[in-house]
């Protein structure tokens, strides 16, 4: 059987390992891929996970006993991290971005999958540790970050619908009121999407007074499930009273400049 | 300055890249990264080049020229692709997916990002000599997988949306009619989001009759946008009139058999 050099073998593990974020792989499928002994296997992980740490590109995790192996989590500078909330208010504070009604047009952003991957692995580190079930969002500009999100953690994303569907089967419905415009709004879950008893974060776009997050909080109790972390790219801190406390956000948007701009700056969490 | 060995660098630049499909990035990136002249890095890049070659994981192309550089594209082997052909057949066949109607419930499938991972690795392999500028889909279910497929061909995603929303500007709206259903449906799409004469794939995640598709390629047509292709993960071949041709799929669908199951067999593409 063909043998590999050790430079062969990390560049496939570490192809392996990082598109399959927060997953438990076992040595033996690297093993067998290599035709290599475990010990040799374990040496090419230290290399890996050295480097990865060295550069904050990530970390390797080990998990002992039967079902055990190792798994690969992001990781970001707060160099980057920095870098990553100044870009966002650069962009976002083009004039030519709002729209009538003082919303700030940021769907490319929220479409663009270089910005969303950044955006995804800063949230996702605050949510590392939470051995949450699920990632939840709410139609349509937040889904491709909660993706994003959902799979940096491994786990599987849901996607609450503003209508329901005949293609999800029975689905539990709940009206909750928007935090700031006093509407009565629809949100809705197809009931085999969720296991009772789930531990869940809700990942979205943009957070103006928190009614959304708290018509999910509402939408999972119907699940006997809870949200244990919010997480918005955009926290509109506009609006002082928030429905909800604990939540994360990579900017903070505070309105409209004199000039016509919008006012937005990094967030501290 | 502080010099890495060729394991560290081998590491940290296939996580690199693998993080960026379709990116081309220039070898000074990682020259300035590693302190390392650019011969070394170009040794490096070969060694990885191979053993993705070789192992069917991916390829790296160097593009020469003032802002030339390497970009790194993925790959799926044939056996990979039959293999996830084969699984979502027996997933998808399992008797309690049948909802009222004879519809398939594949909600958790299109959310698992594990399995949207693989599906767009494959479906993005027809559509990688394209040149294209966007990934078109509309809400909801295929959002996972055009996003995920965008991010793989290196290009913006695109959401066509079935309302329109205060918060997107301007936008263009068309009806059209279900290829199946003969119900008028209505689509719409932000002035701002797509360049004039743009190419364009779509994605979805089922295919009935094509009214959907056919509907995006005259939306896009107010854009003076063209679709090049088309690629869904489920055919429903019941429907033997379709409304498009040149499509792709990884699985087709022909209706529930007497014992109470989808029948399902993977597409030859």
């Amino acid at each position: 059987m063909e043998k590999f050099s050790r430079n062969q073998r990390i560049a496939a593990i570490t192809k392996i390992l990082v598109e399959s974020p927060n997953k438990i792989i076992n040595l033996n499928n690297f093993t067998e891929i290599f035709n290599a002994a475990k010990s040799t296997i374990s040496e090419d992980i230290v290399i890996i996970r050295d480097i990865l740490n060295k550069l904050k590109l990530g970390n390797i995790e080990t998990i002992s006993g039967a079902s055990g192996g190792i798994k690969y989590a992001c990781d970001v500078s707060e160099d980057d991290k920095n870098k990553l909330a100044r870009e966002l208010c650069f962009i976002l504070k083009e004039k030519d971005r709002i729209i009538p009604g003082n919303f700030i047009y940021m769907t490319d952003i929220m479409y663009n999958p270089v910005m969303v991957h950044k955006a995804a692995a800063v949230l996702s580190l605050s949510f590392n540790k939470l051995s949450i079930d699920y990632v939840v969002t709410v139609e349509t500009k937040g889904i491709p970050l909660a993706y994003e999100v959902a799979k940096m953690l491994g786990v599987q994303l849901i996607i609450v619908r503003r209508d329901s569907r005949v293609t999800e089967g029975p689905t539990v419905s709940i009206n909750y009121l928007s935090g700031s415009g006093k509407r009565i709004q629809n949100m809705s879950l197809s009931r085999r999407s969720m296991k009772r008893g789930s531990k869940c974060i809700f990942i979205d776009d943009f957070m103006k007074a928190g009614g959304t997050a708290l018509g999910i909080i509402d939408l999972l109790k119907e699940f006997d499930s809870e949200v244990l972390g919010i997480g918005v790219l955009v926290d509109n801190v506009e609006n002082k009273r928030k429905l909800v406390n604990n939540y994360i956000s990579i900017i903070k948007f505070n309105g409209i400049s004199d000039d016509g701009s919008a006012i937005l700056i990094p967030s501290e969490n």
